[in-house]
């Protein structure tokens, strides 16, 4: 099968990413942090090397200011209720997916924040322009995702995060759709909080993600319990991490997020931005020559990384990937894309549309074959 | 390596949980309720058959109403965070672990709950009495764990769980330390709410746990965020499970669990716990023979799991463990296994215990090699 839903989970993980988490699982997950015994101690070793490892991948100083979730979902969660008080203001994008939107929309319906979609389709200076214009006393946050998960369009979070510096605004991004490929650097970024996911473009297992946070933020963790040190303290210790990593971690995840970091490293993100650029060069070319095919994408500019929706004039989206899918064994997805805002914002909210995302391990044959697939069911009518 | 200390994780899995991971991470981790192609609907089967399995196993009526999470803490918060309310009024048993106790300490510290820890040692009937003679019309939730993770002693929830009902208390129940040992019944057991992890008993990987909730139980969620489905509405569908299953689910974790149910069922339960009856009595029986250990056990009465507290007079038990691991590889869990409560009351709060925790996968030799040790160390005084 070919898979082009890497924007949603990437399938095909490096082979020492299956071999390790096998490894962890068999032979070295006792429970971390809890236990000095020879099995335990083995456990806190690879939290703490995996730890070290996303640390380091991020240009982060000090491992402690990584928080493990299990996906980048419960981060955001973490970030919003625990810092968010009443009265507070919050800026996020129109390009937001679900985890970062449904949490703050709870907030606002409860009545404990005010919250501004600043509109991205009328480009990017108006965009930051308007971003400016709307802060006042009361904005708290700037919440962003680095790249939409439906047109793949990069938005502009370092210029985000400066605005958001020089205005005294935490600036929070989620790096779901560009860790992995887009090269991070929290310190250069000037952000806060970055949120990112295992499973995606770090080519970890599913059940793994978390938090950077700066260390002079603290407020109460989303989750409390056991924490395996400090055990005697009523509440969570608060010190980092354990503040916000309460109960059993998933040891094998951790260490399966790790062994993908390593062989991103060891590939570089350079050669793997190269192969995701070449690969949406010839889709793009491609998708153009189909006239039926209508590409869609954010006024958000150029920048992109391998994730492309289209339209098919007068096909519903979900046909063509039923067709792809059970005609051509090409797995594309469908429809809404948990990012409502973002429909709205580039007009597919009634629609959806077919997205095509690309990992390392797509090929240009295989680009060659969605387009010569998608050129066959046009031409016959055939849906 | 001899381990011991099952009541954490259980290090040793059934050779199919092993496999199974590998084989869906492999495989046929699609992006579970996210898109229509072949691997995210096999990932989607994974999570549909765990779902029933785990329904099957508890006799939970409609499947819907397990919400997988990353493990019991998170349900435990879930729980609490969601369920109550201002001026709502909780009990819980002495014996608790910080998964029950911490997010309560959380509610209560910020007013919105009063917490009442009703002491487990007077006995099982003074304890039930002073359940019913506590309950008021503020009363909306008694929490308590199934067996302590200190001394494996059963607490009575039938009995609690009926209480709860006459008095139109909501009931919680954590089973950390006896799912897949003792035999579970929601139906039977008149439980609100069931809280599991799949690490200990079910044999599944870290990372996966989960809830059980009757259906007429609605409040907010912890996490929010994209759920696959309902896509457009701001907030999560208000239906289960995905009103509380946000963002990408652990699939591969979540199989894990599922064959480690199947292994279960397949020994069945009454081996498992006959097994770990022979462990226990015969550490007992040897632990009774030495005159400076101390067994540490509830007042809750004689029924226990695998899990025993002791203490060798004059010796700490960090010392214990360390010349355990060290001399004999052997590995047992020392000091205060997150359960503060539960050392005040049984006596151990400032030096903690040596835990001993079997699984079905100990043997009686392995427990002879134990005694032998303990008797080895008594004797050489070299601590």
């Amino acid at each position: 099968m070919i898979y082009f839903d890497n924007a949603a989970t990437t399938w095909q993980k490096p082979e020492i990413v299956y071999q390790t988490v096998d490894d962890v699982l068999r032979n070295k997950s006792g429970n971390p942090s809890r236990g000095s015994h020879q099995i335990a101690l083995e456990a806190s070793r690879v939290i703490f090397k995996a730890r070290n490892k996303v640390a380091n991948f991020f240009n982060i100083p000090d491992s402690r200011q990584i928080v493990f979730t299990k996906n980048a979902t419960e981060a955001t969660n973490l970030v919003f209720k625990g810092l968010l008080e009443k009265g507070d203001h919050v800026i996020i994008s129109s390009l937001e997916h679900n985890a970062i939107a449904r949490p703050l929309h709870r907030l606002e319906e409860e009545g404990i924040i005010s919250l501004t979609v600043v509109d991205t389709e009328e480009g990017k200076e108006a965009f930051l322009k308007n971003i400016e214009g709307i802060i006042t006393d009361q904005t708290k946050l700037i919440a962003m995702t680095h790249a939409s998960n439906v047109t793949g369009n990069i938005l502009p979070i370092k210029e985000v995060g400066e605005i958001a510096k020089q205005q005294g605004v935490y600036f929070l991004t989620d790096v779901a759709q560009t860790a992995g490929i887009v090269p991070l650097d929290v310190q250069e970024l000037k952000v806060d909080f970055l949120i990112f996911t295992g499973h995606k473009g770090l080519f970890g297992p599913q059940g793994v993600g978390g938090l950077y946070l700066t260390s002079d933020i603290k407020f109460k963790p989303l989750l409390e319990g056991g924490t395996g040190g400090s055990s005697k303290e009523r509440l969570n210790p608060d010190m980092l991490p354990d503040k916000y990593e309460s109960g059993t971690l998933n040891t094998p995840g951790v260490a399966g997020l790790k062994a993908g970091i390593e062989f991103i490293e060891k590939t570089t993100l350079e050669e793997i931005k190269a192969q995701e650029e070449k690969l949406v060069e010839q889709l793009m070319i491609g998708l153009e020559k189909l006239e039926e095919v209508e590409i869609l994408t954010s006024q958000m500019g150029q920048d992109k990384v391998g994730v492309t929706s289209f339209r098919v004039k007068g096909v519903e989206p979900a046909t063509i990937g039923h067709i792809l899918n059970s005609k051509y064994d090409i797995a594309v997805r469908t429809g809404i894309h948990c990012a409502p805002l973002a429909h709205q914002s580039i007009g597919t909210y009634n629609t959806g549309t077919v997205r095509v995302s690309f990992s390392y391990f797509n090929t240009l044959k295989e680009v060659e074959q969605l387009l010569k697939a998608l050129q066959e069911i046009i031409n016959s009518k055939d849906y």
